[in-house]
């Protein structure tokens, strides 16, 4: 940590895709030209882990030289136990940024629970760090980045001049293509996984399953949800918190507290 | 399915700990005096798994004899893969209920999001199931159970009973001890883990990390918190939900919208 430049913010970056993606290269790019930057995510693609951590096995970390950044650590857990190891024992401070991403796919509605990309950004804001998860609507994961750099500059850039209120990150997804037509601040859209188990056979003839499903928006239409927003080309903002209470439901469950 | 008496609910019982442990034993015992009882839970501990799926493997289930049940097997996943497994592999149809635990060890505050006991119940909501979490605060595997059951029986009975608001599960925690006085629906605490990285060295000499930590509550005191009523030896009931937008964030991030 000798080499920071006091004057330029400190930026952490991880992912879920491990820390070898085109994701993770694309966002350290932009990132190099707003502070100095610290790596520290996964050694290999930890998608679907959601905000797991690794508490019944241990955890190894190692220098890797993939990017010419200040300093960069691949980490065999999850990307939650990245954002833990870069804050309780490689920076021993707060960065003043915390990113992950770009992730190679779709992150809108009820995907922001199952994503390892949002739960590093959601650790982030535990920590007590503004943080943003990028993700772009395209599982390829040779996808063109070209266009989402140019919005992931603009948003960190803002977010390391103003902040974000407490206990707030940010889950930002990118439309694949060409023809962006700006910024909305959304809302979680309500939307499910019709869930199929793809059965298939091993060479001994034993079961096993691929969990797949098709998406199933409730709320088609809703302008005011991130569904809305990336099916009609804008960037969707969701400001995503940690607070799972549902308060609207507090009042109802009283009659509960009649059982003794 | 052939053998449930259409009279009786059905009922998913699921866990973290794993298929054998005790939490589920106790559980699976007073949900059968309530219902039809089908368990998929984990072949191992799952702990800190979060809302965890498995999409880069494959999954396994086997049936097994742990329980006196209508049927019972054990998936080689997540919590949550259990969820999808029993509802669209074993079921083919939504329970009447679906309880996952009894955890061994506390899911208060900010432990919900790691929870792997939690989540299970949370994608119960999300296939729109009534769905309950029980963990008892106390994190030895062969801790008294029976004060736990009694109450863990009354809180599943009225919600087969009432039903809950949709998309809204509950977070109950279960104080340790017997002097337990009443129930009390609280909110998740503004709470956070002080990780510490146990640092050792394996038999070659290199590194590796047990993740660690200090709870430490921000709102001592705060009588609507589920952190206060365990210290004050109620059962805390928190209703859950999986909407993670920061509404109160939304109007704030407006400004956004003009970085294009």
């Amino acid at each position: 940590m000798e080499k920071k430049d006091k004057n330029r913010p400190l930026i952490l970056v991880t992912n879920d895709d491990g820390i070898s993606a085109n994701g993770i290269k694309a966002l350290v790019s932009e990132m190099k030209k707003l502070g100095d930057v610290i790596i520290v995510a996964p050694d290999k693609s930890q998608s679907g882990m959601g905000h797991a951590i690794t508490i019944n096995a241990t955890l190894r970390i190692e220098k890797t030289n993939f990017h010419d950044v200040l300093q960069e650590y691949s980490c065999t857990g999850t990307p939650v136990d990245c954002v833990k190891v870069a804050v309780n024992k490689i920076l021993h401070r707060k960065p003043d940024l915390c990113v992950s991403g770009i992730n190679h796919g779709s992150n809108i509605s009820i995907n922001v629970i199952y994503s390892g990309t949002m739960s590093a950004a959601v650790e982030g804001a535990i920590e007590h760090i503004p943080s943003i998860g990028f993700s772009l609507c395209d599982y390829n994961s040779e996808a063109d980045l070209s266009v989402s750099k140019k919005y992931v500059f603009k948003i960190a850039k803002k977010i390391l001049e103003t902040g974000l209120p407490e206990g707030v990150c940010l889950n930002v997804n990118i439309p694949s293509g060409n023809e962006i037509r700006g910024i909305k601040i959304s809302r979680q859209a309500k939307a499910t996984w019709m869930e199929e188990l793809d059965e298939r056979k091993d060479p001994s003839g034993k079961s096993y399953f691929w969990l797949t499903g098709k998406f199933k928006n409730f709320e088609s239409g809703n302008t005011e949800t991130d569904v809305w927003a990336i099916e009609n080309n804008y960037i969707s903002v969701v400001p995503v918190h940690f607070d799972m209470t549902a308060h609207h439901a507090l009042k109802k469950l009283k009659l509960l507290e009649n059982e003794n």
